[in-house]
């Protein structure tokens, strides 16, 4: 056997032998299933459990979700993966508009000096900066710098537009790219330059902003989690060691990735006074006395469609949730004959007025390699209609996420689909919590911790890491990813008694 | 009278004089109608017919639709100016799909090598360009470009998609930040970073190439400008001197601003086969011949913004056409009676669920003050409910293009809103049609025509700008806006015979 690595590690992944598979192939056995068989085997991703990251990069490809960029550590985004990150646009947009937040926008450079007017923002943010040195053909008096995020400039004009409590809070929200110089670059998930949106808002008073975070991170975050990428994540604050450069209290959503692996999926920051003292953000109270703002910051990016494809995916390919799938369900004419032809183009148009996403495969290639193809993209719905089914009246379609497979009439086609779809998000939630839990285990040690951290999350008091349990942790690549009270419920901060950290390993 | 330009400048739009206001207001004479009076002097903007440039500055300012950045020539859209930008987007985005394109994303560094392999490109940017030198703490190998345009980049990825003939046409479209570095830089019309989409196109032949973006120009851009933006244009071919770097042919729709001078809206270029030499994108044809893609390109920017201002703006402000205003109809509360306040909510709900744009101002100026504001920021309809129109029932609704009143009862006022913003949008676009032929001067010598671009646009056979003519307009600041065919229809190129030029000054 000349095993390439790709072609011997596809062998552990399916119950038949590349030999017998083209035994197969030799004996021109022309049936759908062998057919199949030989397409899965030829397009294989790499197992996941043989190699996680390499299964993730093998998808992104094979669904055309992205390419790398030509530029160390960017990123092209293809139309599929585009899509679904339109669709995670739209959900989120109406999400902060409901909190209030207004959208605008700022410029992506940056005065250099702005970075440096808040000690602790220019200390994080220093190594990952891109500069502008020359423009227009000459070389700059100041050198500028690519926006890593908007705090600063923000900040400057906040301090403008506000000058009574009357103008508070003041709530905005921009959809931007942001650069960040990336050592070891990972599509989607660490990029040079990403896209992202950052909220900026400033407060009349340290209770509304710590309101205002939290009520981003439940009902902006969470709630978009759960109900749009069927992903249940931790909802908790950051330990002092990972807060945002600036913040005094980070709040951050944790999922837990099909390796048992953490993602930091959207984060929200209380920045306390410390922008608004380096930007003069004061107003006039309504007791006529000047003050400073209280301010936070919130953000979520293109890194979410990473968490969809590690959250949800398996060795198939992807599985995207309905409400977020760019195609919700694609119709495949298993052969164009005149009858097929008409019920497929009848039936697109059925689907689509119902509103669902239709795509269709009038395809050219085989049935089997098409089936394999749409299963990598992760499309919830497979509808298929051929010859034969149709003169019983009959039509197949396939469910994505468990492969079940039902005959139905034509007629019930539009009813099932949007029936399914809508228990399809429900059941992806189901298995993705049932997974969160089944690998959380309750510790009571840091080595117990460090155990539950080679396939999942350990759940263990935060007391027993501060004195150097934290440290213990990070030299085995393990991270306080976040804290929570015991009921699993938000704490206003890391002092409160008797909270559980969540701790493991991430990306 | 001490007299500050802009005091006196703005003593010239109105019949009052600043002296007799000052007298009224010494009298402290309640009139709402003086009072208006007074709030109009106040924040009265420099009269078009004064200072043109002046008033855009001042509207752009006192609307709250953007600001300069901090860096030279970059510009913070602020919510107002981006609910405008969002409508935009979001019109244009749909007209964009329904043509067949589908969103991408391409990084915003560009190798600069890329730039140089289209020589007349780089000849056309490479005095625009911002460079990265330093990213990540060191310096780089290869000094990168903020992209100014993305024609290289996506030519390189194209190169790569495309194999056969079943791969084209292909059809890009991306939302992205561009940058060109502006010496002279104007809010919207000319900033060093701007918003736009970009779309890039291969095709298997010269027509269909030309076709696609005949159909671009035609139902994306002059569909969306009549009925979105509410702008008639000409749309044509652009002479050689005018064209795209790079580009064998480029489609334009030129605006007229209500100054007379032209605006370049949005424009279509045919690449021919320069960037597919360029980034080696090459096809096997159906008849198995490797061959050479065609390509388009064509983009619309931040500029519509500057481009809505400046064609329906009048002294009072701007005019937003209604299929684009972020704010349809603001319901003023003259005063707050718990009678008002009931009806101001009751009215809000029914007009939001009819699918209206509805703010609420409850208030806290004046009432002259609020309705000299909502003015300004140019809100199709203006709905005031005080207590003593009530008392009959009645509320009073306010156009503002026409500044028209009328008294209605109350129970009309969803399906008298409904009608009269279909209306305003008709209406607007025919008093700008109006404006655009009225400001357009058929001539027959140079001369004529750089009379007739004193204030408008002159109509020129283009035979007789040929030889020298339009280096003759040149040196008066006149530049050929577009070449058409005499029925006004788009020319293939410009060794049609019998084309005439739209002569005009322009921003």
């Amino acid at each position: 056997m000349g095993t390439a690595p790709r072609a011997h590690a596809s062998l552990h992944s399916s119950l038949i032998t590349r030999d017998v598979v083209s035994s197969f192939a030799r004996l021109d056995f022309a049936s759908p299933i062998i057919e199949r068989l030989i397409v899965a085997q030829q397009s294989a991703l790499t197992p996941q459990a043989e190699d996680f990251p390499r299964w993730y990069q093998d998808v992104i490809a094979k669904a055309e979700l992205a390419d790398n960029g030509p530029v160390r550590g960017t990123m092209v985004i293809r139309p599929y993966g585009y899509g679904i990150w339109e669709r995670i646009q739209a959900e989120l947009d109406a999400r902060i508009k409901a909190a209030g937040a207004k959208n605008a926008y700022f410029p992506l450079f940056i005065p250099e000096s702005y970075l440096t007017r808040e000690a602790e923002h220019v200390e994080g943010f220093s190594p990952e900066l891109a500069v502008v040195t020359h423009a227009g053909g000459a070389q700059l008096a100041e050198p500028i710098v690519v926006r890593p995020t908007s705090e600063t400039v923000i900040g400057e004009y906040m301090a403008k537009w506000v000058q009574s409590y009357r103008d508070l809070p003041l709530l905005l929200n921009q959809w931007a790219n942001v650069v960040r110089w990336e050592l070891r670059p990972r599509l989607f998930l660490r990029t040079s330059e990403f896209l992202w949106q950052e909220g900026h808002t400033a407060h009349a008073t340290r209770e509304d902003a710590t309101a205002y975070a939290q009520h981003i991170q439940l009902e902006v975050y969470r709630d978009f989690l759960v109900n749009v990428l069927a992903t249940p994540t931790y909802v908790g604050i950051k330990p002092p060691s990972e807060r945002f450069a600036g913040a005094i209290n980070t709040l951050t959503c944790e999922g837990m990735m099909r390796d048992g692996k953490a993602l930091q999926m959207a984060t929200s920051h209380e920045l306390g006074q410390n922008f608004a003292k380096a930007f003069e953000m004061r107003f006039q109270s309504s007791e006529g006395k000047e003050e400073l703002c209280w301010t936070t910051s919130w953000g979520a990016s293109t890194r979410l469609v990473g968490g969809l494809i590690m959250a949800h995916g398996d060795d198939q390919g992807l599985i995207v949730p309905p409400r977020v799938a760019p195609i919700q369900l694609v119709i495949l004419a298993i052969k164009e004959t005149p009858e097929v032809t008409a019920v497929v183009t009848k039936l697109g148009d059925a689907l689509r007025t119902a509103g669902i996403r239709v795509e269709i495969d009038r395809g050219s290639g085989s049935f089997g390699r098409r089936v394999v193809d749409w299963e990598i993209k992760g499309v919830p719905l497979r509808l298929e209609v051929g010859p034969r089914d149709l003169e019983q009246g009959h039509v197949i379609l396939a469910r994505r996420d468990t492969g079940d497979k039902q005959s139905l009439t034509v007629d019930t086609v539009v009813s099932t689909t949007t029936a399914l779809l809508a228990d399809m998000h429900d059941e992806i939630l189901a298995s993705a919590t049932m997974r969160l839990e089944t690998n959380t285990h309750e510790v009571n040690s840091v080595d117990e911790a460090i155990e539950a951290s080679s396939g999942g999350f350990g759940r263990i008091s935060w007391d027993l890491l501060v004195d150097g349990g934290e440290a213990q942790l990070r030299d085995q690549a393990i991270t306080v990813r976040c804290l929570q009270r015991a009921d699993g419920s938000l704490p206003v901060d890391e002092q409160e008694s008797g909270l559980v950290a969540l701790v493991a390993k991430s990306y």
